[in-house]
C-alpha cells in the first residue's frame, strides 16, 4: 500500500494527494470542490476542536449559531467587505422545485423565485453584527464573546483537499468591545491561544505577523496572521485574528451607552482557523512512507501488531499484553491490538504507517520467550528491541519524545529554510532554488509588494512581531526602509 | 423579567415563544425562517451533543463530514425520496455575485449560472450513498457505521423557534450492512440509543413505536420513532430511526461480493435527532417562571446569590463558601456564584428562575451567623433552610431527585394524557376536550388513517412496540383490528 504513494522528491502536489486519499483522511465528493473528510481524517480534526474549544471557554468565549444564509444586501453594507467576498458565493435564488410539465424530470419552479437573493455564508461578520445590533445596549453588554463552529462556502476554482475546498469547515469567534484598546488586546490574545495550539499540539512552530495592508482580511483595520513553512518551501496562513476597529458597527449601526451615557460604536474582533489546518498538519511532518502525526493529535497513539497465525496465540498474546492495556488505560493513552488474522504483518506495517501512527508495537511467541518486545516509533522509523518489563515506560516518554521531536525537526526545517536577502539578486535567487521565508526590509508601498508580486509570484506572508528597530534598503526598489518583513510563495 | 411571559392556561404557543426568548435560548434571525441559537440555549444543545456523541461511539459509531450540497438529479434517484424532499428546499443556481453596471448595488452574475443547480441538503441519504458506492466492495467493508453532525434546510412556511425552522441541526447517522436482519437490528439499537438519553437525561418519557406507512420517511422501509407528549397535550415526534432496505443501495448502484463472492446490494439505515429535542425538553417541564431544566442537561445546576451589599460582605459570604466549591468542584457540579452587587436579589432569583437552573442557593449575613443557607428548587419551587453542615449532601442528593421527579411527573402526565377510546364518539370528546394520546384500534388501513386526519386533525402517531395481542374494532371504520394505535394532534 505504502507504495502507491508518489514521492514527495518526485512531485510534491502529487505526494499530498495521494497521501490525503491513501490515509483515509479527506477525498473530492460528487459536488465539484466540495470534499468529503472520511473518519479518520475527521477524528483528527475532532480533536482540533476539542482541544481548541477547550481554549477558548477557558477564555471566557462561548459558542452560538448563526445562519447559513446571508441576505444579498447585508454583503455591501461594509464597503471593503463587499469587495472582498460579494464575489465567489453560492447564490441561492430559489426555494422550491417541481415535477417538469414536459416530462423532464424535476425543475426549479420559477413562481418559487425569492424576493432577494441569500448569499451561503463565505464568513458571518455581516449576519452577526445584524444580530449584535439587537444584543448590544450599554456597557453592561459588552464584552460579547462569541464563537461559532460552522461550515462556510467560497466558490474556488482550483480546489485541493483541505487546503482550499469550496465548502470547508472552521470556527469564527466575533467579539464586542466597549474600547479599542480591549479589543486589540483580544485580537493579540486570540493569536496566542492559535499559536500555543500549533506550537504545543500540531508541533507546528509558526511565525506571527501583521498582515500587509494589501493582504488584509476584507474590512479588518489590522490582521494578524500565523504562518507555517511547508515541507516544500511554501508558506501557509494557518490562522487569522483580525481587529475590525468599529467597521461593521458603523455598518450595521451597533452603538452602546458608555459610562457617561453617551452613545459610542462598539469595538470589534474576529478570528478563525479551518480544515486547512489539517493541510498544515500533513505537510510539516509527512513523508514518503504517509502521513505522521504528533502524539497529541492521534487518534490512535500506539498500535500492536500480534506476530501470529492461530487464535490460540493470539489468545497468549493478548494476556501476555494485559498489564500493558491497563497501563495504557490508566495513562488515556490509545491504542488498539490489531487481531485480524488474515492480513499479513507486513501489510499492516506499511498501513499504519501510512496512518501515522506514533508508536508501532510487534509482539510475537520468541518475543514473548526472551522478555522483548520491537518497538518502532513513526517519526525516525527507528526500530528497537526492548525488555518487556520497561515497556510502559518507554511509551509514556516515547509520546512525549516524539512529539518534542517533530516540532525540533519542523523548528530546524523553519529556521534553515529562512533567509536574509539585501539584494534583489539575491532575492530571486534564493526564491528560485531554495524556496522558504525571504527576510527583507520592505519600504511599506503598496507599489513594492504588488511589484514583487507581479515578478515573482511572491507574497509578504506577514510582517513579524517583536522586530527589533533597524533601518537598511529594500531589495526592490532601493528605497530605505525600517520594517522587515517575509516574503514567500504561498498555498 | 418572568412576569414578561404570557402565562401557560392563556396562551401556550405564545408561552413558549415567549419563554425562548426571556431565557435566552434562541430568537428569530434576520433570514426568514432561520434562528439563531443563543449561547445559553446552544449550551444546552452542547451538551446534548456531548452525551449523544459518546453513546454513538461507545456503539462503534464514528463521524464523517459530507457536503451542504447536492446535485439536483441525486434527489431523483430514490423514487420516494423525491416526492418527500424535492419539494421545499433551497436552490442554488448561480456562484457569483458582481457590481450592477447600471448602478443597481451588487446583482447576481447572469454568466455565472450553474450547469446543474444544487440543493441545499434536507438530508443526506442521497450524497452519501454515492459516497458509499465509492467505499464498499466486500462484505470486509461491512458495517459501515457513520454519523455526521451538521445542519440542514428544509423550507418550511410556518416556522417556530427549535421546533420548525428552514435550516436546524441535528445529526444524521448513515449504515451499511450485509443483511437485512443485521440494518434492522441497528435500527432497533439507535431506537433505543435515543430513547434512553431521552429519559435517563431528558427526563422525557417518550413512546417507542412504529410509524404507518402513511407517516413513514420518504424512501424507507420502516420508520421508528420516539414520540413525547408535550404539556399542552400534543405529541412531538422527538427521534426517528429508518431501516431503509435496499432502496439507496439499489438507487446509487451499492453492491458487495458476499463471503460466497455473489454481488449482493447494501442493507441500510439511518437516523436522526435535532435541534427540536430543545423543544421538547422546554414544552416537557417549564412553568410560567420560565425554564425547568433536568439537572444532568443543565449547563449551570447551581446559582448562589450572596444577600449582600458591600464588597466585604461579599468577601465574606465567598469565604465562608470555598469548602463547598471544593466540593462542587470535586462532584463535577456546575455553580455560579452571582457577585453582581448592582441588581437586587429579587430580580435574580426571577431571572435564574426563567433560565431553569435547578438549584438556587441565598446566603446573607444572618444566615451565616444562624449556621444555615436557603436552598430552592426549580422543578417545585419548593423553599428550605438548611443547616449549613448539611449543604454538600443535601446538594449532591436533591439534583438527582430534581432528575428523578422531572422524570416521574413527565411520565404522570403522560399516563393521565394517555386514553383509550372504543367508540368515535369518545375519540373525538376527548381529542377536543383533554388532547393528548388517543390508544385505539385502527383497522390498518391508509384510508381511515386519512380519514380520522381529515375529520380531526389528529394523526398516527405511531404503533407502539410490543404490543399485546388483543382484536378489537377500529372506531372509525367500524372494522375488526388487530393493533393498537396512539392518534394525537402533533407538532
Amino acid at each position: 500500500m505504502a507504495k502507491e504513494i508518489t514521492p514527495q522528491g518526485q512531485d510534491y502536489s502529487q505526494w499530498y494527494n495521494d497521501l490525503v486519499l491513501k490515509a483515509g483522511l479527506a477525498e473530492h465528493s460528487a459536488v465539484k470542490g466540495c470534499m468529503v473528510i472520511k473518519p479518520y481524517g475527521y477524528a483528527i480534526w475532532e480533536k482540533m476542536k476539542e482541544i481548541l474549544d477547550k481554549k477558548f471557554k477557558e477564555t471566557g468565549h462561548v459558542n452560538a449559531a448563526f445562519p447559513l444564509f446571508i441576505p444579498k444586501n447585508f454583503l455591501s453594507k461594509e464597503a471593503a467587505h463587499v469587495d472582498g467576498f460579494a464575489k465567489e458565493c453560492a447564490v441561492v435564488t430559489h426555494y422550491r422545485l417541481k415535477n417538469d410539465p414536459n416530462g423532464g424530470g424535476i425543475v426549479v419552479d420559477p413562481e418559487a423565485k425569492l424576493e432577494e437573493e441569500l448569499i451561503v455564508r463565505p464568513t458571518s461578520e455581516t449576519i452577526i453584527w445584524s444580530t449584535y445590533k439587537n444584543w448590544i445596549n450599554s456597557y453592561r453588554d459588552l464584552p460579547l464573546l462569541i464563537n461559532q463552529w460552522a461550515n462556510v462556502v467560497r466558490w474556488e476554482m482550483r480546489t485541493r483537499l483541505f487546503l482550499r475546498t469550496t465548502e470547508f469547515f472552521w470556527q469564527e469567534g466575533h467579539t464586542a468591545h466597549e474600547t479599542a484598546q480591549e479589543a486589540q488586546v483580544e485580537t493579540q490574545k486570540m493569536l496566542d491561544i492559535y499559536a500555543s495550539f500549533m506550537y504545543d499540539y500540531m508541533a507546528v512552530p509558526v511565525i506571527k505577523g501583521v498582515k500587509s495592508a494589501g493582504e488584509r482580511f476584507a474590512g479588518a483595520v489590522d490582521t494578524y496572521t500565523l504562518e507555517g513553512l511547508m515541507q516544500d518551501g511554501k508558506a501557509l496562513q494557518m490562522g487569522t485574528s483580525h481587529f475590525l476597529g468599529q467597521n461593521f458597527a458603523k455598518a450595521f449601526e451597533v452603538k452602546f451607552k458608555n459610562k457617561k451615557n453617551n452613545d459610542e460604536y462598539v469595538w470589534a474582533t474576529s478570528w478563525g482557523v479551518s480544515t486547512r489546518l489539517m493541510g498544515a498538519l500533513i505537510m510539516s511532518h509527512s513523508d514518503d512512507e504517509g502521513l505522521v502525526l504528533p502524539p497529541r493529535l492521534a487518534p490512535l497513539q500506539v498500535v500492536i501488531i500480534p506476530i501470529c497465525t492461530t487464535e490460540q496465540q493470539l489468545y497468549n498474546i493478548k494476556s501476555h499484553l494485559s498489564e500493558f492495556i491497563d497501563f495504557c488505560n490508566n495513562e488515556n493513552i490509545t491504542y488498539k491490538i490489531d487481531s485480524d488474522l488474515k492480513s499479513s504483518a507486513g501489510w499492516k506495517f506499511a498501513e499504519y504507517e501510512m496512518k501515522g501512527v506514533p508508536i508501532r508495537l510487534a509482539l510475537g511467541g520468541r518475543d514473548m520467550d526472551n522478555g522483548t518486545i520491537e518497538i518502532v516509533r513513526r517519526d525516525t522509523r527507528e526500530k528497537k528491541t526492548i525488555p518487556f518489563v520497561a515497556l510502559n515506560n518507554y511509551v509514556k516518554k516515547l509520546l512525549i519524545e516524539i512529539q518534542e521531536n517533530l516540532l525540533y525537526r519542523a523548528t530546524l526545517r523553519r529556521d534553515d529554510g529562512t533567509h536574509d536577502v539585501a539584494s534583489w539578486q539575491e532575492f530571486t535567487d534564493i526564491l528560485e532554488n531554495k524556496g522558504g521565508f525571504i527576510r527583507a526590509f520592505w519600504d511599506g508601498t503598496q507599489e513594492t509588494e504588488d511589484k514583487v508580486k507581479e515578478l515573482t509570484k511572491a507574497t509578504i506572508r506577514c510582517i513579524p512581531l517583536d522586530q527589533e528597530e533597524e533601518v537598511g534598503i529594500d531589495p526592490l526598489s532601493g528605497k530605505p526602509a525600517n520594517i522587515k518583513v517575509l516574503y514567500a510563495k504561498a498555498y
